[in-house]
């Protein structure tokens, strides 16, 4: 059961689109599974081209999709004219990343207006079994009247983070 | 000037073929810069295929890029036999990545025995200026006695950290 | 239910013995809840002393309960003669930390031989009720083979984690 | 050199009495040393009762004092009529917290309209040498027009983060 009431209806039809213009998710071939509200999956298969020295999926690669499950757990919370942006996260590594495929599970833990915090888990499925791997925790920002996606045929590019913007010239 | 002493003096061409191995930075079209003891660069070059739902190189991948230059600058101060491993990271995304490039620069905090703390800072390339995009600070492990590359013809498989061996079962 | 077996079946003897040498946490008013195999809970009440510029407890002092309630639960599944180190820990601040008392819940997510990876979450209790104000993760170290207390009139001094005792010169 | 240029002259005298407020530096003794614009000093000297199980500054301690260093530094840049908050912050213990003194350095990474991101670097004095024991990396937030101080007089009280505030109901 979920644990939060989407103030957007169409919460994951949105995701859904958002995630399909990540571009990076493609490279790596990460999927898109259940989408909740302040909850998404992200799937990966293993990938020889994913692999860091070892032979295991590169602990960045992990953070990748720990990182967008969040940001979408975030996301789906979040009102329809919305952008979201990863402020920060921290992700430990808990065992190697080995098996046939990685699952990253993003959950809301705090649905601020202005900032979301989220935390992720991401377990590995070796023989049947899901062996915990990874867990991050994670700062999200909601950004107000700035749609994910540009209106078709709108010539628009999505404008930066005001929040980031600099504030102060430095010497 | 290097502000630390190798253990290792051929340090630079084992940081350089551990880094070889790393199929995944391949994939992202990664390649290692500048690597002096305690300090690694790598450098990105912008692809429409690293991008989130914005056009922005993905945060993850920024991620990935502080990530493995912080361990090599970690790696770089390892004696000839160990392996690296990322404990955990934490990363605080700064600014768009957008420009044509990005450049993580990874330094070593911290050089312990075991424990090695490094932080980096990744740039951003734009219109022939850096731009600040991203900072983050890291906990690496040094793994004694078990060098990064199996020895040729061996047929050995690298094994996993023992220190986060489980010490205990779970029920 | 706990969810862990410990492997020293006088966990909880050994966890409160160390918690009254935390002389910090008396300064502060902290006490020690339930200790379970992996889990620990440490109670404040609310005083003007342990406030910030605005009268809510300070993120500091958040930090702390949440730190030692983290370095206990992976404490308490930690054998007989090992001691306990924090490596790193990450706090979000999710609420202002105002009510008549905080507690700080924490639990282990990976119970590693030599690394422990627990988080904790902080309630504050405000009219009966618990607000979430906190959540952290963080990377504990077990130190095998050196007990948390001195042996009695022993005259020894507990000694630095080795782990991060500097493996090489800087210059 | 100050690397920033700060929105507010007078912003030395609303650090100082913004710390002044901060009852929980004066529970543990710690003093404001310089304060420059982006960059501020805490410093701490070592009382027994400010410990650990092993007669080191606790780890906590350490944090809030790297914390409020890294918040007055942001706070430095700020307007006048702003608040400052923590976020976040991940701090990495380097080595014992033992000494004569702690000082904290804090300083502006990213001087953000609304965010901001600051590190900070926490050095032991030990025999007239400092020792670096601790480094963090924070986010921390603008509040704009809701002044750190309530006017005197006017019976106000300070109000919590908006931006935390949830926008949505949890079922």
């Amino acid at each position: 059961m979920a644990r939060f009431e989407p103030l957007d209806p169409a919460f994951e039809a949105r995701v859904r689109a958002s995630f399909a213009r990540q571009r990076a998710m493609a490279l790596i071939g990460a999927r898109l599974g259940a989408v909740r509200p302040g909850e998404v999956e992200i799937e990966l298969a293993y990938r020889e081209d994913l692999t860091q020295q070892h032979g295991f999926i590169h602990g960045g690669i992990v953070g990748m999709i720990a990182d967008s499950a969040s940001g979408y757990a975030a996301f789906s919370l979040m009102p329809a004219d919305a952008s979201v942006l990863t402020v920060e996260y921290k992700l430990n590594l808990l065992a190697p990343a080995e098996g046939s495929a990685l699952i990253a599970r993003g959950r809301v833990v705090r649905p601020g207006r202005t900032l979301v915090v989220a935390e992720a888990r991401v377990a590995a499925l070796k023989g049947g079994k899901e062996v915990e791997i990874a867990a991050s925790l994670s700062t999200l920002m909601t950004l107000s009247g700035r749609p994910d996606a540009p209106r078709a045929g709108s010539g628009e590019r999505w404008a930066p983070n005001p929040a980031l913007r600099r504030g102060r010239r430095s010497r």
